[in-house]
């Protein structure tokens, strides 16, 4: 049987998330519920597109992700399955699983549209409790997802900075123009680079990575291999190049904010 | 076997509530615990009784709703067990569930007494420690509740405002007079106005809604299908009349506390 | 199979603790996760040991504690398995078991070395998902920890400010001077001075805690039994003796922080 994870904006404590929570183990009492998230900023669906493409993959082969960040519920936007390798997601269609879609083609996309799966009558307002949370549920009893709807081509995509290559001097290295695409609890800054953008660099020691008007020489291996105070670039455990302040809050020190700009060039 | 949730005014991530699920695993090992809230506000009451009264039924029959928001901690308010519906709950007899209660008569209550049932020694700060949760334990693993302790009549019950109806002129339809129950994360006002005393109107849409000195015409299907920044007025997925602000806080823009009065008149 | 519990600095709705219950279930995907906080203050080493020290034998024997408090991640510090009484912790060893540890020894150490049982490649900056989890979620499957690297002989150790004892006059009973060790979310004075210290003095009531220029005279039995405004002071749910300000906060009357001293007096 498989396990359910939750991702929303509610909030932690929130009672909405109590009530899909009841919802799912009415319909299945054995259901194992995992919390990844509800602490997304209200209605942000990048952030929480970044939040599903980090984490999903870490979960059994199988597992049903239920994402409710939905600005447009209630209006004619389509709630769907989909299944991305071996994950399956139910979200609306608004662009929040479009990280996910853009590294690997969705295997099967299905439009909810079977009404005798939910639960009546659905309110205007809230579809995770009465159309996601019951859906879960009886997927995770073997349901057939397709048996849900009808199928769809394609999902909502979202435009995402790319990050781009342009030489640094004729015949010279490369510089990477990148950007934050989250800021953590501590203030770390993650980017869209990833550690394999950056291994095709013979000498990662010899990077300059640029952010809110400050520069950073060398990637760091960790957090703590360098005194206090310090800025560092280092890869996270993400795979993404970050920048960090030891002991203290990156995003405060350059008071950077997400979508601002990362670059990467080889020191002279 | 039943599940147990938890509502407390503990705070997410207290070790006191780590505390109980500890106690409880201890008893029954393979229990099923699910958060309700930690996140209710210290010692609101008030605020607890709303939440278990617009969730606890979303659960499965027979599940255990274990409530520690107790200021009385320690004084000679008693604990119970209560039967109310399908439902079972463990709480301080303090009003916290007295909304249920006025909702439908409990069908039993017993004041905790058998001693054998708690932890000892009871510290006299944390019944939800050393009382409900080895409690809720017992119960959870086929305990008569019985066995509890001694029948009792009646529970404490808080004054609710109620919702009235007045003539708006002679012969002409009502208006109604409530009042803003709860203030959800999003700056959404929930009134005590439901759906269905709305719906013996024959035409919601003729409908003004006030708070706050603000007046809203007509009630929306959804937060979504109105520009940002719109107040709108809508039925929540509680099946409660809701204030909104398209984007934004309700509550913030009309300055809005608990117990504010909310009217839904027929408009001219 | 045994319970698996997570304590970390990463935040209520962190991604990074959904990562590490991901490679847990995808592991043993029927284990049992219990969270007992993930808001203890970043890189607090200390508020952790504290925590884990009031909440960890609450559980069943043979738990299995992970702890990720970690600033010397990716440094040389090293990761252990440690059995103290009936329950088993895996954490950096940087102190973090240091308040378990002094108050019972160790009954095994082993520093993990043994990499077949990691998720590979191992991050420099998240041990906790590539380390910890996968080896709790095997141990949670019955894998022997004596495999799981080399025995060690002793664990970091912090230094803890000590109770101490004095004569308050010649002959007379003895003050005890500690300090505060925790200040909880209602912002109650939790201190190191416990039940079993002031219990040899005969009569509590005769006592004088004196904390931030402030004194309070006897023991309470609750927070209930006392005018709102009132400074309490009471033996906690911990066993410990607490300030703590009827229907409000003491930490913001007495302008308190952890470490400042306590005494505790026979009264004139």
């Amino acid at each position: 049987m498989s396990l359910i994870t939750l991702t929303t904006d509610f909030g932690t404590g929130s009672p909405y998330v109590a009530a899909m929570k009841g919802v799912i183990y009415s319909l299945n009492p054995t259901a194992a519920v995992v919390d990844i998230s509800h602490e997304i900023p209200p209605q942000d669906v990048r952030h929480a597109a970044v939040v599903l493409e980090d984490v999903t993959d870490r979960f059994p082969p199988g597992s049903i992700h239920v994402v409710v960040v939905d600005p447009g519920v209630g209006t004619d936007r389509s709630l769907v399955f989909v299944r991305i390798g071996r994950q399956n997601y139910l979200a609306p269609d608004n662009g929040v699983l479009s990280r996910l879609a853009r590294r690997k083609a969705p295997a099967k996309i299905i439009r909810l549209g079977e009404q005798q799966y939910w639960l009546h009558p659905v309110s205007a307002t809230f579809h995770g409790r009465d159309i996601l949370a019951p859906v879960a549920a009886r997927l995770s009893l073997d349901l057939d997802p397709d048996w849900l709807g009808t199928p769809q081509d394609a999902l909502v995509m979202l435009d995402w900075p790319e990050v781009s290559a342009k030489p640094q001097a004729a015949g010279g290295p490369q510089a990477l123009s990148g950007s934050v695409l989250l800021i953590d609890r501590f203030g770390n800054l993650i980017t869209d680079i990833t550690a394999e953008m950056l291994t095709s660099r013979a000498e990662t020691q010899a990077l300059r990575v640029t952010c809110g008007g400050r520069s950073v020489e060398g990637l760091s291996r960790t957090y703590g291999d360098r005194p206090e105070g310090t800025l560092v670039a280092l890869i996270g455990s993400g795979g993404r190049l970050e920048l960090a302040l030891v002991g203290g809050s990156a995003a405060g020190l350059l008071k950077a904010r997400v979508g601002d700009p990362v670059t990467v060039e080889t020191r002279d």
